[in-house]
């Protein structure tokens, strides 16, 4: 073999970071757009936050385990070290807190945009994805988880998603609970959380104490109404109508709206993802997919003065339902033969069609992909 | 003054990156809608490359300065240098060689998404910056180049933008001509190519040997129908009816189907941005902002195995328009008081509605920006 440059290796790309062809790339761009136009119109307002911010602004705002899954760069122009966005929750979070602290709350903000993590994680080999969502500012009451949970679902339905499941969590429960009724020592608490998140019924007797007191929890896991029941039981239990009351009339209040069509699931101890919400949290999940491919929930913005804002918002990652065939459309494409009626395929297009122009004599219609040719009389099926 | 922490610079963005907020993020993201539809109308299939690549398979592709404009990042995965994409013509050029090597020509892809410069220009300070467009691969003859501009035209037309002007411009004419009609050394190509870049006539003449036969070339400038005319009367001229005239055929010929509402000019030896193109390269201008705020023409496309396939494209840089204004629309905003009908809410968003739901009894329609607040008889304007 003789050497040869390399450029057989010009097509590799990073891993995780890949083409999205022809079907995917259309579909995925109509999924965002019918989602957006659902959300727009119940009264959130575009925002485009930037792909990178200095490192050290964006991990202020990113919560938990973000702010080591960023990929860095170097700014020549600041000498400063970016990132980029690996989420646009905090970037909106920060635009609510900065340019638009003064705007009329609550507010309603939305966005879609490429986010970009260092590494994939372990269901996904993914770092780049879409990620679009809504966020209403300023409250974070049962309404505000009313409208959010309802118009996440609305927005997916519109986009032709089926087989949603919403899995409600009761993100800060177990440390309400230890501050009050069902009382535990300070150093039990993250053990206690992590053995009700881990569904480990032996490892939470096992840590001794009050521990065990929360195991009725464990239970109230699975299908909504069989789950808020048991979940009524532990609170008639307790004798106690203080926090645990209040969240059961909250998670009632919001799964009311909700279409029977939607399977609605209960884990209130869950905290995988929740890390940064305050009392309420949501996962969405859909049909042909094992991963959720949303979530959302009720969580604070910092303010420049210390101050911490309510707030309400879901995000979707919708990625993986493209890439599992999701909202392929059979387009309708109608070739233009040479010396075609130009303003007949305008008409066409109009309508919906699609239309391929030869260029050339020896341009063949069925071979670039239409399903139809345009005779004089109309578009003819090949 | 105490020590205050140093969030109040948490706001602060790099220079050249910024937040788009309402009305400009959602008229920019209209525009890239309308774009597409116009453009995938036409056969053209969207395609979505990643953010990121390999730096050596990104400048690969690049042509000109474009290797030296990149942000660079180290990737931890692959131990690698990362380059956030400048430009998505490139990638497109990758996708054409690489996956979609052996798809059937003409092959036609679009795309729309955001780019990272390393530094911004003299014209603008944005450093991020939204680029779409659409290539049309496999051949770069003058149907090819018909289609590509009425398309931009017709796509541009239909998302609203007004006072379109397209300067035609012919990259390779000097080349071209100094081998064949209008001989020049070779050490001369390079400074006559300069001199008539910058309508230096003084210093074309001063240049020596035969570049002052390339003077009539500055007044071939201006005004579509009078600059072909003067370019005709040059080639009459040289009595070689060869390169000049061919040129002459394809610009009357590309010109022939656009409307008369759109402002035609030539300038066919300039270079600035033409650098990669080969016979025939185009500007767009619009009205209400002084810089071009698209371009496109002919080029090649590198192959793994150095063979350079024909292709003709055009790319969009619409931030600038929407900057200055362009497309905000007057949204209807429909506030519903507590206790509204659902019903009726959604059945007046499907007629284009936007409402905006009152969560508390605070809650005020007029101060949230709207226009209207619903009665039980309908939207009533406040």
């Amino acid at each position: 073999m003789t050497a040869k440059p390399a450029t057989h290796n010009l097509g590799l790309l990073p891993e995780g970071l890949s083409d999205r062809l022809p079907p995917q790339a259309e579909a995925s761009a109509r999924l965002v757009r019918d989602v957006l136009d659902t959300v727009a119109a119940h009264g959130y307002a575009r925002v485009m936050p930037p792909l990178a911010e200095f490192e050290e602004t964006l991990t202020a705002r990113l919560q938990s385990a973000g702010a080591e899954d960023l990929l860095r760069a170097i700014d020549p122009v600041s000498q400063r070290t970016l990132a980029l966005r690996p989420d646009m929750t905090a970037q909106v979070g920060r635009i609510a807190a900065t340019r638009l602290a003064k705007a009329i709350r609550p507010l309603r903000l939305c966005y879609a945009g490429p986010v970009l993590k260092l590494r994939a994680d372990q269901l996904r080999p993914e770092r780049e994805e879409m990620q679009l969502g809504a966020e209403l500012i300023g409250t974070d009451s049962v309404a505000a988880a009313t409208e959010v949970v309802t118009v996440a679902i609305e927005a997916l339905q519109a986009a032709g998603v089926e087989g949603i499941t919403i899995d409600f969590n009761l993100p800060d429960l177990v440390d309400q609970l230890a501050a009050g009724p069902l009382p535990l020592d300070a150093e039990l608490i993250a053990p206690v959380r992590a053995r009700l998140d881990a569904k480990d019924a032996g490892g939470l007797v096992a840590l001794g104490g009050k521990a065990a007191a929360y195991l009725p929890l464990i239970e109230a896991t699975g299908p909504f109404h069989a789950a808020m029941e048991r979940l009524e039981a532990i609170d008639a239990a307790l004798g106690d109508k203080g926090v645990l009351a209040s969240r059961i009339a909250a998670l009632r209040a919001i799964a009311k709206p909700i279409d029977w069509d939607i399977t609605l699931t209960l884990d209130p101890t869950e905290r995988h993802g929740f890390e940064y919400h305050s009392w309420f949290g949501f996962s969405i999940f859909a049909a042909g997919f094992v991963g959720e491919i949303g979530r959302g929930g009720s969580y604070a913005i910092m303010h420049g003065d210390g101050r911490e804002e309510p707030a309400m918002g879901f995000s979707l990652y919708p990625d993986p339902l493209i890439d599992v065939g999701f909202g392929r459309e059979a387009a309708r494409f109608l070739f233009l033969p040479p010396g075609h009626d130009a303003d007949q395929a305008k008409g066409l297009r109009g309508q919906g069609w699609r239309t391929v122009a030869a260029l050339d004599e020896a341009d063949d219609g069925r071979a670039l992909g239409c399903t139809h040719w345009l005779d004089v009389a109309g578009p003819v099926a090949y």
